[in-house]
């Protein structure tokens, strides 16, 4: 970072000194057994300089969360009505990875530690949770007034969460190796095709597969669907249509 | 509870004394407040039978989820390959709504005291994510041997859970009214319909909306797709129909 602020956010030289010493320590002796003393004594600095940049010893192991989830929430908030909101978690969660990505070896000490505490354990999925419910909040304002809106915004949310996981987690247990973007672009392909929206035309209706009763009386419902769609259609519209046409909506 | 054994999972009179001086002292005083000496003073027991049930003061918050989680792990475990795998899963978490319903009160108090309390809430997401896993872990079974089968287990396993406690959480900050069992059905049946297996027939394929052309020469992709289904077909199955005929797979 070459920003001259000495505000926690720039991550400035301390910040990362304690981070590259909490970790050596972490590895070396084991998180339970590190305090914060043994964290400031071998940064070199203070004990009120940790706690100026992490309310607890919990905290030095996710140094990055906070600044990612504030990155997505204004990422959601800086889409408009023309981005397809399914597409836009989809991007928003890619923001996760990029944070790992950054730093593989980083990425892959963490996860091993974090798979071996409780306590961290307990702490990382209180951060998945708040991401979860980041992308389900804008999700949740792009289908307002839809039936169903919170519970299609709270599953898509959850979706898209697990997805990325998956492959996040495959690449962690790969020590970092293989192509992370690759795997989570198709874990997000998966949910996009499962959840995404329509841009193009397509039309569903029952249709008569006997004779018209005499006597101008009522008929009951076929039993037979027709849809005819264009070939580029989104999955999403297309079964909207046959929900409607169906009746299952 | 009829049975005559005095192990924990019976759910003897001391074990339901000591959440019952609990939730007294919680509403009374506050979570935080409130000391295990206090919960045994007010139960008349010692401190000894605390801990013999509870491992710790959030323990007696969520007496029943471990035999919730026991009776979930025992449900998928006799499920037989003539169970559609989502359907079975969201069976499964019908057993977590039903904890939540034999006691109303117990249980809109609870969501109250998890909401103001964030070891609470950090505990709740632990037993929730185990939860997750036990129905992932079941359909990953199902799906061995799939392209993506650990993927989709994963994506699958979390919709169900973000569809159920979307319903749970209407019903609890409803403080208990209105109809549990509707309203989880309805969450569960929009990720039924997403994910859900075939029971019947459906056909979909490209048609021409062109003449031949001449000269025998091969004609270029038809643009325009025509699906027929009966109308009883799960969503599911017309919706992999489709992919096949869109060349989406």
């Amino acid at each position: 970072m070459s920003s001259s602020s000495a505000a926690p956010t720039a991550k400035p030289p301390i910040r990362d000194a304690l981070v590259a010493a909490a970790f050596r320590l972490f590895l070396e002796r084991g998180y339970e057994q590190t305090t914060v003393d043994d964290i400031v004594a071998l940064a070199g600095v203070g004990r009120r300089s940790f706690f100026r940049y992490f309310p607890s010893k919990e905290d030095v192991v996710f140094p990055d969360h906070e600044r990612c989830l504030a990155d997505m929430t204004a990422f959601l908030a800086t889409g408009g009505p023309e981005h397809e909101p399914v597409r836009r978690v989809c991007d928003a969660a890619r923001l996760v990875l990029r944070m790992y990505a950054e730093n593989p070896t980083f990425s892959v000490q963490r996860y091993r530690l974090t798979r071996q505490v409780p306590g961290l354990r307990a702490y990382e999925l209180s951060v998945v949770w708040r991401y979860e419910r980041a992308l389900a909040e804008y999700l949740r304002g792009r289908f307002a007034g839809r039936p169903d809106g919170t519970l299609r915004a709270d599953v898509i949310a959850a979706a898209v969460v697990a997805a990325h996981n998956n492959a996040l987690r495959s690449w962690l247990r790969s020590d970092g190796e293989g192509d992370a973007d690759a795997a989570v672009d198709q874990a997000l392909g998966h949910v996009q095709r499962t959840f995404g929206r329509p841009t193009a035309e397509t039309w569903a209706a029952p249709v008569r597969t006997a004779p018209e009763p005499a006597g101008g009386q009522p008929a009951e419902p076929d039993d037979v669907v027709v849809l005819v769609t264009r070939r580029d259609a989104p999955l999403w519209r297309v079964v909207q249509e046959l929900e409607t046409a169906l009746g299952r909506t």
